[in-house]
């Protein structure tokens, strides 16, 4: 019995390791987003720290607020912060390697999405949330950050113009859910949801690929 | 007395429906304002389920968080996100036939405001927040919503360019806060909060009422 | 021990009441700078109202969500919401005499970030935040206020394009937390923790002090 309990325990332990990584992976690439974001806006150093620090950190803020599990890692524990400063750092001294490739900030913007949806879900499980709410709350999660990252910076959000963003994280923390429905592990499941919402995202920007939009005419003088 | 705990069980518990009953109509009256802006800015149709998810949601969230009471009903309780749901997916396909009437998203926006002030005004009162509080909290459970969509959409919200709009939402959720302070019974004051409010909205609109403007002039050299 | 106990709990006491006295002081002045950004768009006066409410209170109110501290003074206390009101009637009826001085917004705005950062971190301590967390939501209760206000007229943050802001912010909040890691006395600590972070962002307003911007160029057709 006494082992029972201590592998329950390591369990429960590991579990949190494992969310806490996913969230500092989750933490840097929306925080290389954001930083991004800053630089090409012009800002100086220390706005695109605080641009860095807001897309990287309110999405996790969000979700722990509405869980009620105050004060948020994202204040509290000191790895959020750093990992945010050296995502800004390195994007504000070396943004040209970071964006060799061809629109860095979806990259990221794409990874960072996947990891909060999911990270978001599991946690959201590990409060007891109903599925519906623990989906829901995934994809708040993952859409957060970049949201407040443009917000900030007086664009529409991407998550509003752009191709199955929203439904991407749903999707990844629908997997996770269902994962925990059925009993799967943990780690297989935040996998497959993971890649599910990167993949669905990386091949949307790719391909074009864009929900209808509605064939309704608003007239704009209905509208003012 | 075992009579009276039940009746009083009942009179608590018959409170609490009729908050969410009134709670889910504000939520589809925004939802369709959400949801209409959306169309109008041409987003495809997840944008249009999260501006209206947004829009339906926000207020309610800010006020639960504010009174702690998480995770909060949006993201815990299905109907929320269904009948957000329901309002973005009819006005998605169906916008034509909603907004026959001109100005529809002032109108549900405004019926949005009146539900919202008087429910964030009772609910406050429920978990004992002062007068004054719950009459503040009311206002900004009503305002919440329509200022994230117009904020999300990079438009300076309702709120602050139009015609008696808090005004509305302060007066709407006083009546209810007077009702409960003079021990008048929560359904009449609510419903005559809710009038009071989408009555002075609505007419501020066709009579194009507004507040005075400040005669102070800032030059604009001044300020940048 | 009797003496000791009672000694204490006036410690405290003033403690408290210090702390709450900042907070209105940083209410009245970021009531100010959100009440003149209303003027100059030209908004009613329920709109300044509201605009000076906003920037006066979203980064108490934040500070109190992170921490648990809920509800937030901020709508629970009659005094926050009467100097807000006052700040923004003064502003509305009288901007001309208030803004006699070149930017005032930037002044009031200087104050209000200082107060603020230093009462944040302050709070946060009584709430037993570890010392970075405490740094950090000094800083942001600080910036919190003026990034509604700027986000709700749909202009960029000033903490994001400005001279040394969110940094002074930190470097005042780190001095009151410095002060509490050494056991020296609160007063002077906050005394001297919002002089810096006021005077650093005034010099640099005067004299234009900047970060750099990264040298790195984001090719626009990269980013879109």
């Amino acid at each position: 019995m006494c082992t029972a309990s201590i592998s329950a325990w390591q369990g429960v332990e590991r579990l949190h390791t494992f969310l806490v990584v996913l969230d500092l992976a989750g933490t840097f690439v929306f925080g290389l987003s954001g930083a991004l974001v800053g630089v090409r806006k012009k800002l100086d150093l220390f706005g695109v720290l605080v641009l860095s620090f807001a897309a990287a950190n309110a999405g996790g803020i969000t979700r722990d607020l509405i869980l009620g599990a105050v004060p948020p890692p994202a204040i509290r524990d000191w790895r959020y912060v750093a990992v945010s400063l050296i995502a800004g750092l390195l994007t504000f001294y070396w943004s040209g390697i970071i964006q060799r490739r061809r629109s860095a900030i979806l990259l990221f913007d794409a990874a960072g999405l996947a990891i909060f949806a999911v990270s978001g879900a599991q946690k959201a499980l590990t409060f007891n949330l109903n599925p519906l709410g623990a989906v829901l709350l995934g994809m708040l999660t993952g859409i957060g950050g970049g949201m407040l990252r443009d917000v900030l910076v007086s664009e529409v959000p991407t998550v509003l113009r752009s191709e199955l963003y929203a439904i991407a994280a749903l999707a990844g923390a629908a997997v996770v859910v269902g994962g925990h429905m059925l009993n799967l592990p943990v780690g297989p499941a935040v996998l497959v949801g993971g890649l599910l919402c990167f993949g669905l995202r990386v091949i949307a920007i790719r391909r074009g690929w864009q929900l209808p939009t509605s064939r309704q005419r608003v007239h704009d003088d209905q509208l003012k």
